[in-house]
């Protein structure tokens, strides 16, 4: 059996993977800012950390997977903040963020749910967390590498990178940080235009506010992570995940903030899934192109020929491997539709399969070169997601087995071509990675309706 | 239309529902504790005060329904307790008690979902209120009537009773409480035997523990409620709901807490379910007679003759008034779902029906007395619902309204019969009641096949 083998941002290589505690695994994954709902972008990272945890519980590791909700932060209803402000108002009149927070929590647990989506060990969040976070900001203070002003805290980019490399992970420069940062409203207090918040102090009309050593205010979003994943996960754990848009400056700061507290890295591999294009562009609100998972199951966005089942989204994601971009269009989506019913009838007939009697084949009557084909097809399943968890090429053979397993099924190839090892190989493994490791379901059409009732 | 009035546990009266702001309801309810399962016992409070949610919905206020989860306390998992006090075991190695907590918060989750409840508008943990809780005894402290030994901190119960009525919502006499309350192992620190705690400091193999001005501990049970009813409705909101179970000592010390920090009750009316009983004896550990939800969907209990649907049991329980008590039986639950089907049948069958061509009928085909009995039965729907929410009684008039449903359908008595008011009045108040205000739905063999696999 081949080693797992992962490609580690940190080091900008494929490295063998090997836990900090054998037989277990630690793994945070940066989860997502409940302000509003979540789009097709917000799948891609659930889906590949998804199909990733679930294969490091294949390999029999038990796994502590951590992702937060990021719930703390300047949050508002569209059109209400105006309103909001207005303070003879009643406490019920008022918009209370956690209410959104609330729904939007909500929201996304059942767009996770849709998708197959194993629930994470824990899912902390951000406002659960305000000790933690200001235990950590103290340190890094005390350390030196953190100064106050106005009742904000800020890390101190340009000192830190005197001696740590700031920008290793992300590939920027820090000169040219300084150069390209761009100054944002109430920043001119940062001694450098590098430097990121810690802890905001709460302008008056500010809702989410919470008492610290330095006034009230709100914790920056870096020293969220970094507190929530030392707490549950230890100072150094095995894998940190996020889309590559995280990179810098969240993870970038992720780093720094741990180095100084605890003077490590906090994770050892770092894994960055590439991002979601939409008919070659990057999917973002100043390029209108953003569509919402509600959207993507219902049909209802202009961009949208017809409504998509998740299931057709979970394997289109799967289909190209999480390390490369992945362009969405209607076309490749209805592609991706077609693909996962053939796949599945070819699964279905499959399970229907028996080795007759349940007597070995004759040897005479078994092809030597198509059962060496399928058992090479079957092997090479482990070794591809072995291979930075490759599930492209794990579905490309599973497109290769299907016509077998149809020829199988239509007796135009007896099953006793195939020695019963191998057939029963093809039946176990073609289940255990179609269903428990990619996370795959059948797609029905009663689906369909439910979702949009 | 009659007012709403509402059983008042603080006062003993059915007092007219009044909010405090108008057009807005705040609610608050004692969410569960998620160090295990949640049983038969937690079904009743949830669905009660689901169809009060939806009530007050559907008499256009909008609601701010808060229910926490209580996620702080002493988290053991079961035979784990020594192999993990073990320090030298490394972080992942270890219990985690966020992991129970996500567990049983999702297991909780999901049988409310099959329960039909809707979520609340926030649903707050007690880990994510930490600061607001220390916030909350400070002022206590301040205030004169909590105090601190060796880390932990009391609320002077003794005190307080000199200027107040602890004792005022559970009927308790503080003299007796004196005499009875058991001492528990590390409360001889206590002034007095009725105080209570508001901070526990934490032994070294505590595992949930958060720094405080009085060292690294954990909150009481009791000041959590109050930080995070306080947080988000208000130091006085309309209605404090949760099992009357609760009332001593937790809502009790609610109050007195609120009194001290606010000078204020924290809610205005006080709504409390009645207890479960199993065949007649109270339900408990102690009497080992305790029924999981996940055994009553599946029948895997030795007290089950077979597995119930979860809208059965939501029947089963609006079948009674949520004050009174209600005793839980086999033949209960299977009377109750051959009741909840013979319901549902008969709203089938209406929903089917309608008036022919759209045509009033002649006046001389109406049947008097039935049209009047028909209008009667529906009209009390809302009558009943504002004497206390009593959904028993709602459905003591569905069933009234069944038969004769039947006996349209099967035109042993014409739809003339009914003045088309009467009848559009039957076909719309049935259904708004039976779906959206007590939140049923049909139950299928499908659906308890889905719940077994």
């Amino acid at each position: 059996m081949s080693e797992l083998k992962v490609y580690n941002s940190f080091t900008r290589e494929k490295e063998v993977f090997k836990p900090i505690t054998p037989g277990h695994v630690g793994m945070y994954v940066c989860g997502p800012t409940v302000s509003g709902e979540s789009h097709l972008g917000h799948a891609r990272p659930y889906i590949t950390f998804d199909v990733i945890y679930r294969y490091l519980m294949y390999l029999g590791y038990k796994v502590r997977y951590v992702r937060n909700i990021t719930d703390a932060g300047h949050f508002e209803e569209e059109g209400r903040a105006a309103e909001d402000k207005i303070s003879k108002k009643a406490i019920l009149e008022k918009l209370e963020p956690m209410e959104l927070v609330q729904k939007y929590t909500n929201l996304f647990h059942w767009a996770m749910a849709q998708f197959n989506t194993l629930a994470p060990s824990i899912e902390p969040t951000a406002t659960g967390h305000i000790t933690e976070q200001i235990s950590m900001i103290q340190k890094i203070i005390a350390a030196g590498y953190a100064y106050e002003v106005n009742g904000s805290v800020y890390f101190d980019v340009k000192k830190y990178a005197e001696k740590y490399d700031y920008g290793k992970l992300s590939g920027r420069i820090i000169d040219d940080l300084l150069e390209t940062t761009r100054t944002l409203d109430g920043q001119e207090e940062k001694r450098d235009k590098a430097d990121f918040a810690l802890w905001k102090a709460a302008p008056p009309e500010h809702i989410m506010r919470w008492p610290s050593p330095w006034g009230e205010g709100f914790p920056g979003w870096h020293i969220e992570c970094s507190a929530m994943s030392g707490k549950y996960l230890g100072d150094q754990f095995d894998i940190h995940g996020g889309g590559m848009d995280l990179q810098f400056p969240h993870h970038e700061s992720e780093i720094a903030q741990s180095t100084i507290c605890n003077h490590k890295n906090p994770a050892r591999y770092w894994i960055h899934n590439n991002m979601i294009t939409i008919n070659g562009k990057k999917m973002g609100k100043s390029y209108n192109n953003v569509i919402k998972l509600t959207e993507l199951f219902s049909g209802d966005n202009p961009a949208l020929e017809k409504a998509y089942h998740p299931m057709v989204i979970r394997f289109f994601i799967l289909q190209t491997h999480y390390h490369s971009t992945l362009d969405f269009s209607n076309e490749a989506l209805i592609a991706a539709e077609k693909g996962l019913r053939r796949l599945w009838e070819a699964y279905e007939h499959l399970n229907k399969m028996t080795l007759e009697n349940g007597q070995p084949a004759a040897a005479s009557a078994i092809d030597e070169e198509l059962d060496k084909k399928v058992k090479k097809l079957v092997d090479e399943f482990e070794e591809f997601m072995n291979d930075d968890f490759n599930t492209a090429k794990v579905l490309a053979n599973m497109f290769e087995l299907a016509p077998i397993i149809n020829s199988l099924k239509d007796k135009i190839i007896p099953i006793t071509a195939l020695t019963p090892g191998t057939f029963n190989l093809l039946q176990e493994k073609f289940g255990l990675y179609i269903e428990k490791i990619l996370g795959l379901k059948s797609i029905t059409e009663a689906d369909n309706d439910k979702l949009k009732g």
